[in-house]
């Protein structure tokens, strides 16, 4: 009992060895393969930092353009994955939308082989999009939107899909740097996921689509949405602050706030509450910005919880004109870049991942037969 | 490091607390919720085992005709789902297709609630075997089958539907015997998939389409097929005592053999070896039962391993005319009793399991544009 509350959750356990990314070691809050998070939020685009995590170091521009041009032509549905998508219903959660499309894929395009994987990282990286948005439009405007677009990134690819048109360059530059934000984080609980199915020699359809159950809890990646929904309720900052108070006396929880890793603060927070700010500057619309940094405010003062990478989201993904209940599918068209490197790290140096457990029920039963029950 | 390795695949870490099943333990090799296996194989149905687990108690005479007769009502599948499996590809992996439809599924029943989550637990019991039977049956002979057949049993239900014929009571009885044995065994790979997924409050869905993926890889519920590949290899008893000793010095694995918990042996291997016997004896054909029994005997003397829950479960499949690509697919028609239970368990004392891991990879690196590289 004792040795399961320390380890409650795995909390601190060591779990296995990763050579992507660092999550809370001092001097740099998170860093992709030895590059701090800063630098490549500042500095790079989504699909340099797709390629330093699948590939092991950052791309010559002869390789990144190669890569660029390769997911562009990776982007098609098959017809019978289109057909399943507009089976599902308009009403259903986009992450079980992703979850099934990702599992029908591998059924069409099946990985029969291990030395398949880095192909079928790509399909995916450039395809999820295709399929969100595919479903997305055909349940919105009934319309089968052709989603092999020719916009060079995965940000313009969504952006244009959702909104039938080529994105400004600040909401393209914007929804890269988010994703570069979410693109890895260790043994998160939807990586950890990967690495368990992976564990057992199956398929990197099967690990994608397990992650992304994991993904779309509450207490993983639909915060985002959460984080939306509270500050939406509030007409200004001041509502904003005594709403937050009134939540803390009555114990309610307030997602987007504080982490299981990061211990003062979460990195990206600030990415991210700067692009809010730009972008709210540039709709000429500053509340929802103003009610989010009030939040913020009053969560640090009233409970020393900072902001993570989610609360800000929220804003930056609706002044891009995006749907709360696309947030959380966004966090898959990234974060498919860190489980695609871990499912392959997993796989080059395999074991089974098979913990133990207390044992806390009853003692050995005496069989009655159902008659004398 | 020292850490990692002594954690490797999390051998022997404790990952939290069960009420559901001991596995290894002295006096009893494996219980579900205190019951020997033993009694339990010998006595139980499978459907009283699914209430023992689900429930926490076996269930009274009442009880059990009332949940035999509830899920008899809940073997239908959506036309949806009919629809997507038709689609299916027929060469499809038939985990691949039961992870697609049970999320599907997910998609047109949705748990929006945690109070659903005993509906949608018996709702998957109850029609997971009408999903692969319909796409078998759909693909080989081209038919649309009536999934609801009105055998009392989930081992009826399957070969009924499998066959197109009411089974005999032996065999019945015998794959009620191997769902009994695979429903449960603690914190197993798929179950801690299961668990990790539940661990983020994602719905029941996602967390049973992780599971299926983790179940379907070769280290975990595909060694039964490997095992049948491998026997069937063998023209005599004496070949494959050859043959095993040639593989063995070959370095090949040999699936079916040994496990990450038991030591000296496998508890559920003597139930299946004594049905695989009697199932020899009634078709009048030993051949299978005497090639496993040979090679059981070659791996003891040579490395000391026994033979594990899926050697001779093999044979006892293939007796009752199952195809090979099937065998682990019915792993899925009992073990999501057990996920079932590990689900609605993890939710009654929830913990997010994000587990830490021992970097690897290389200092902090200085950002270089790409014109630079």
């Amino acid at each position: 009992m004792a040795a399961s509350k320390k380890t409650g959750g795995l909390a601190g356990v060591v779990a296995g060895e990763t050579a992507l990314c660092t999550v809370g070691k001092e001097g740099a809050g998170l860093t992709y393969r030895g590059y701090d998070i800063y630098d490549l939020a500042a500095n790079a685009r989504f699909e340099e930092v797709a390629y330093l995590l699948m590939h092991g170091a950052l791309p010559t521009q002869a390789e990144f353009d190669a890569y660029v041009a390769r997911l562009k032509t990776l982007r098609g549905l098959p017809d019978a994955l289109k057909k399943v998508l507009e089976m599902v219903p308009a009403h259903a959660h986009p992450m079980d939308v992703l979850r099934t499309g990702v599992s029908m894929l591998g059924n069409l395009e099946p990985e029969t082989d291990f030395s398949m994987q880095a192909e079928v990282a790509d399909k995916l990286l450039a395809c999820i999009p295709s399929m969100l948005l595919y479903w997305h439009r055909f349940h919105t405007d009934g319309k089968r939107i052709d989603v092999e677009t020719d916009d060079d990134s995965v940000a313009g690819h969504f952006l244009h899909m959702l909104h039938d048109q080529s994105p400004s360059e600040l909401h393209q530059r914007c929804l890269d740097t988010t994703l570069i934000l979410y693109a890895e984080h260790e043994f998160n609980a939807s990586t950890f996921t990967a690495r368990v199915i992976t564990g057992t020699l199956s398929d990197f359809h099967s690990a994608v689509t397990g992650a992304i159950g994991a993904l779309r809890g509450p207490l993983h990646g639909g915060a985002n949405e959460a984080a939306m929904e509270l500050i939406q309720k509030f007409s200004s900052p001041d509502e904003a602050t005594a709403g937050v108070l009134g939540m803390l006396e009555r114990k309610e929880k307030i997602m987007g706030f504080g982490h299981r890793v990061y211990t003062t603060s979460d990195p990206r927070n600030s990415v991210n509450k700067k692009m809010s700010k730009q972008l709210a500057e540039e709709a000429g619309d500053t509340h929802l910005y103003d009610v989010s940094e009030a939040v913020e405010t009053v969560m640090w003062e009233q409970k020393k919880l900072f902001a993570n990478a989610d609360f800000f989201a929220a804003s930056v993904y609706h002044y891009m004109g995006i749907p709360t209940y696309l947030f959380t599918p966004i966090f898959v068209c990234s974060r498919i870049t860190g489980w695609s490197a871990h499912i392959m790290e997993q796989r080059s140096n395999n074991k089974l991942i098979r913990p133990g457990a207390d044992y806390t029920g009853p003692g050995l039963q005496t069989w009655v037969p159902i008659e004398q029950r």
